[in-house]
């Protein structure tokens, strides 16, 4: 049976970005709508780049000395109160679970927006000794945050991330692994999604509730706005201190542990979406595509077209790769736009003349590149495709962040630059919160981070004229 | 440093099976209590079992087109309320949200107890053509029962578990597609948890709630007592009419799509426990242990011992095993101990005398047996030890349930065999629920299944003496 449908238009991202990212989340069937507000589905395409992030974020995880755990999704009200500075941010999003059953509960729990409380707790229980320590818990699951906006990915009432907490015995020890997981962060963006990133600290302002510090990465999407991708917290023995925990120290002294926890959600495959997708739909990452080749015969109804490209799937499969053979009765054409918009990184087309030949016919996504190469060296040509789909993608996105990092030295000039280019605009600055509200009141722009790549550009800080501590980026966050 | 704790004594199961489980699940690290009763923390050790189960589960179904999804944890209340036998079961189990940050929400929302209605509502979105189906979903994450009483991995009101939902064009795919699932679930724990199980069919009386029919999988502890391992439910279109899924079929009529949901939680993991544990703690099946085989030196002081004990680990792993080498400064009998508890299923020795006569000495954790083996042949030695620990423990389990079915032909026999020996009592039975009752209220003993493959005892049933439909099986349950 035949199902020859079009592919149904996405807007073009020139025209109006917000709803080209829409038409996408929803045409490659990333994303479906639940009937509570904010609350999204994973469709199975969506759902297979998370497993692929999870699977190698896992890895490298537990090369690190990272455990799993799964912590309960309800934390009482008194518990989450044990740390002010946590749940006065906190409160103001949780969900409330006041009835179990038909019973009134004495106490209500919130559905965790995340599990600082949770883990604290726990770890109070089982860190006796220094040799119990360094503790490193990771849990792969789901948060709540009762937000009043949403966007697909981007924002959502629930959400899907991971949360790693650990326990240190020592400020220094607890502050290097805070960075050390931040670089990890860093470098699976880079190295796995093509997505380049600026790595920084943020400010007291923007810094995680109950944090000593916050260290993040922040990309720039394609309409040059910014996105936090993943985010490093150092909190010092301060939870420890308010949830009571110790341990016996080297010298035999009771002493409070000092702690980290950093996570990354689904918010990354919005960044994906918005860092490499294009008109024609979405343009995946080959290492964490779900189907990474699709082969596609030409004239398949001609004798030996349809074996000949089961045979270069099966190949290609027993070679490692994620492949799908479309042998449907659709066109050619709309097989070729159904899996542009569903980002495939690699097309192999081959028909009749092309295996008189002894050739196929490799297209990238992202650049529409073709090359045809020997049969016999199929495995290899692909290989070598994807690569280079990974590299072009990888140095596409990292011209779109390098051409859009724009000096001020004023609060006039950083308003006219955001405002004519987008992107993130690099100042000095005093160090002072006032600044950074003046900054988002005139010019609109959050603080991103302060890189770790730090320049001299000035003397003073150009919104107050005080002496400048540090360079500082600033842009229009997602 | 020396860590010198002698390993803490757990209860022997002959003096209180009950306290000897939660013993064993406590002292080998699998879970912990939280601050809520009745919702436990999943432990590395014991959230390792899982993913071990998860890996292994999540590529069988993938095998049969199985997708996974991932769901809103939140239900309307308005959407639970849609099919009514199925909030009538629920919705005393469940826990309602009725605040989101500061707000009374409108409607009240429940903690998904299980997520017919919210795939149900997908379903209907996405469903629009036979070409559309089958479709296959599946997804893992955490459910929410409030139920009164708790107990690890067994009855917990927080469990993590994986819930499979299908809909097909016709009837017979789903009755078809709802065995084929039992039996992978029948084949999983057998051929990798070493547990095995009888199928079976559910009576009317404990089927689940708004299924037509539901498919079992019910197992023999090691107390005799009966634990439900997986389930496997027919909906036959209940479901679609009340939703208002409809599709159009090759005649281009409108009809409703027939349904399936299947399921398996970590209560497989109590299943473990009590199938194999003893005295000295846990006895894990190869295939799902965290670490399936500990090195342990002997003598670890003498030269040359350490460097020989990690070559054998480092070959081990690079041969695909799951391995750790203990060289802590432990004595030789906590180390044993230790991993014995954990339920390692095989320790590898090696003293200074072994590695002169260039050999090592092998341990299986289920019978104690002792191998020695040449250094050289180590890999192959490790795989074949490996698998006769699977069959020892599979055999042992095997007898346990043979052992223990027995056949009654009256009330009174079936309720003194049952005080007897417990395990599975066999009868005729009529159909009726009045006689299901009565077996419970006078001998204590639930039906656990019609099992497939059936007997005919008598021609009448023992309890009313009405004529006879099917052989059953009852029993204590967990």
């Amino acid at each position: 049976m035949a199902k020859e449908k079009k592919v149904e238009q996405i807007t073009d991202m020139e025209v109006d970005f917000t709803q080209w990212y829409t038409d996408v989340c929803k045409k490659a069937q990333l994303i479906d709508y639940s009937s509570i507000k904010g609350i999204f589905i994973y469709r199975p395409y969506g759902y297979a780049i998370w497993e692929n992030i999870q699977r190698i974020l896992d890895a490298q995880f537990k090369k690190v000395g990272v455990e799993n755990v799964y912590m309960p999704m309800l934390i009482p009200e008194s518990l989450l109160q044990k740390e002010k500075d946590h749940v006065e941010g906190f409160a103001p999003e949780c969900a409330w679970v006041t009835y179990g059953g038909n019973e009134k509960l004495e106490e209500r729990y919130c559905i965790r927006p995340t599990s600082e409380t949770l883990f604290c707790e726990h770890f109070k229980n089982v860190i006796q000794s220094h040799r119990d320590l360094p503790m490193k818990y990771n849990q792969w699951c789901s948060v709540l945050r009762w937000e009043k906006t949403s966007r697909p990915f981007l924002r959502h009432r629930e959400f899907l991330w991971q949360e790693g907490h650990t326990m240190h015995a020592t400020a220094e020890e607890a502050k290097a692994f805070t960075e050390e997981m931040l670089n990890l962060y860093a470098d699976f963006c880079e190295n796995v999604l093509a997505m380049p990133v600026t790595r920084g600290q943020k400010t007291d302002k923007e810094k995680f509730n109950g944090a000593e510090a916050t260290y993040t990465i922040e990309c720039m999407m394609h309409d040059r706005k910014a996105l936090q991708a993943g985010t490093s917290h150092y909190f010092g023995d301060g939870f420890a201190k308010a949830f009571d925990i110790t341990f016996t120290d080297k010298s035999n002294q009771r002493v409070s542990p000092h702690q980290t926890s950093w996570g990354v959600s689904t918010r990354l495959i919005g960044g994906i979406i918005m860092t490499h997708g294009d008109n024609n739909g979405l343009v995946l990452p080959p290492k964490i595509a779900p189907i990474q080749v699709v082969v596609l015969p030409v004239a398949q109804h001609k004798p030996g077209v349809l074996e000949a490209a089961q045979t270069l799937k099966d190949r290609l499969i027993a070679a490692g790769f994620r492949v799908k053979l479309d042998d449907s009765d659709n066109s050619m054409g709309w097989k070729c736009a159904e899996y542009e918009m569903k980002g495939v990184p690699l097309r192999v087309e081959c028909g009749p003349r092309d295996l008189e030949n002894g050739q196929c016919v490799l297209v990238r996504r992202n650049d529409g590149e073709k090359t045809v190469v020997k049969l016999e060296a199929l495995e290899a040509a692909v290989a070598e495709q994807l690569e280079a789909v990974h590299q072009g993608m990888y140095h596409k996105a990292k011209k779109n962040l390098t051409d859009h990092i724009y000096e001020a030295h004023s609060l006039e000039e950083a308003k006219e630059l955001q405002e004519k280019n987008g992107g993130f605009i690099k100042t000095m600055w005093c160090g002072d919160e006032e600044c950074e509200l003046k900054m988002k009141d005139v010019a609109g722009m959050s603080s991103r981070c302060i890189p770790f790549a730090q320049e001299h550009l000035d003397d003073v800080c150009p919104i107050c004229g005080k002496p400048a501590k540090k360079m500082i980026y600033w842009g229009v966050a997602y």
